[in-house]
């Protein structure tokens, strides 16, 4: 962690840039870039994870990440029917209001 | 679901038919057998949402059934390791557990 | 599932059909239609669930549909209360805030 | 809590005596004892809301008060299968196997 | 619990006001106020407890109030970047956001 | 990440080493050292955290490492039953179990 290269900063850069480096350098720049699952792979367990533990203001920009990373929507759709089995009905209930929002402003 | 054909019992058939049934019938007869995900992907999202909600209990079986559907340790390993950055260390930490566990019995 | 009676579309019906139709047809038409609970017992237990699971976006219609199935206002704060020690007080507080806005709404 | 009453000593007394008091005099001697809510109502509420939040250490003691609170073993049954849509069927499943322990040692 | 003193009301009193009570006098009146623990310490916990349970409509309070206990702005980033290890990184990034206004509200 | 010097290996070399490399290095070897918060003041939210979420597994080493960093026995109790308004009575009963028995382990 005591790369000199610039890289970009994050969301958190403001008020928490100990964090915002983390989640540059190792999260986005090591983890989601590791070859072990494709990028693909890494949205579909991201946004069932999101969904599951009900992480409601993390979800909107992980369905447009998943979009970019070849997720489809009807994919994201299934995704959300599978864990209303797993995590419950209304996590199930609350994604899809979210999706509906996400789809609707990018159509 | 008043379907007359023999299902298979599944195992909440001894004291809890109604669930059970709904187990074989709908989760494991329909929606697990929906085309829109492939068995692979609804393995992925269903360990991953295990994992995050710390399911103890039902992480061995599908740890277990992902391999059947194709997922492989390596591929196991890294969804418990990015699961460390979306449910927190202690989830990824006991996940690491059942799995040693499960991959040892099957060796 | 292969009713092929007509069942009412539900609020997942334009964007998850298939979600949609497990709500209205397993969800509603079974689940809470079997008679070994009283829909008066369904309806306290599933308010527990939302408040201790903090499902924030749920417990507004089944604070409302709870009314319809029997249990009064001053019960469901006491369910409030009572979850308060078995899912901690921010569980509780969030509780209150809704039940107020929902309570006000309809009085 | 200026009572001086000797209440009895509750499971946490030799490492936790204030918590202890609190369970005993608070929970147990307040809380359970209003009248707003039925013993059978409050255990409905309480073992839901353990389910949902996979408290598998502390379900075993409360289905067993549900019972003696009047809630029967199908009904116990019935709870856990409506949890199953409202926490997930692994919130469930792992409630089943409670359950059938605990039914099998008081049989 | 048979406090005859005139305690100051919270802010359940209007539809929970059992609830509002035992907040004032068992919650605030007694385990706050209790010395095993500093008040700095508290707050320090019951943040951490708030963020790594997406307890989001608690969290803006206690930020506050644990500022008046002695707890830093740059020590509450920083049990906020703690808290993306051990609950994930979505529950940092939605204390960040909730602290970044609490912080702005009060300059 | 590229540093070259051999760190200790962790507890989850064997199966997760990436991971394991990420907890030696970046969790323990700078989140930890970080001087923003002292060791104790970490503990204290990282023992919060893991009762507030039901963190069973990694409970016992944190209490553990809780008393090397300076908290005391009678201030780790006093967090269980601080937790058991924050996180539910059920949260709080499991960590007094466990507490118990790290506790008398190593008395």
């Amino acid at each position: 962690m005591t790369d000199t290269n610039q890289k970009a900063q994050g969301p958190f850069a403001d008020i928490a840039p100990a964090l915002d480096q983390l989640t540059q350098q190792v999260l986005f720049g090591e983890v989601w870039e590791r070859g072990e699952l494709s990028k693909r792979d890494r949205s579909l367990i991201t946004v069932a994870a999101l969904i599951a533990q009900y992480r409601i203001n993390e979800l909107p920009f992980h369905l447009k990440f998943a979009q970019q990373n070849g997720v489809t929507r009807d994919e994201l759709v299934e995704v959300i029917s599978h864990m209303a089995f797993y995590a419950g009905w209304p996590a199930a209930s609350t994604a899809v209001g979210i999706a509906r929002k996400v789809f609707a402003e990018s159509t």
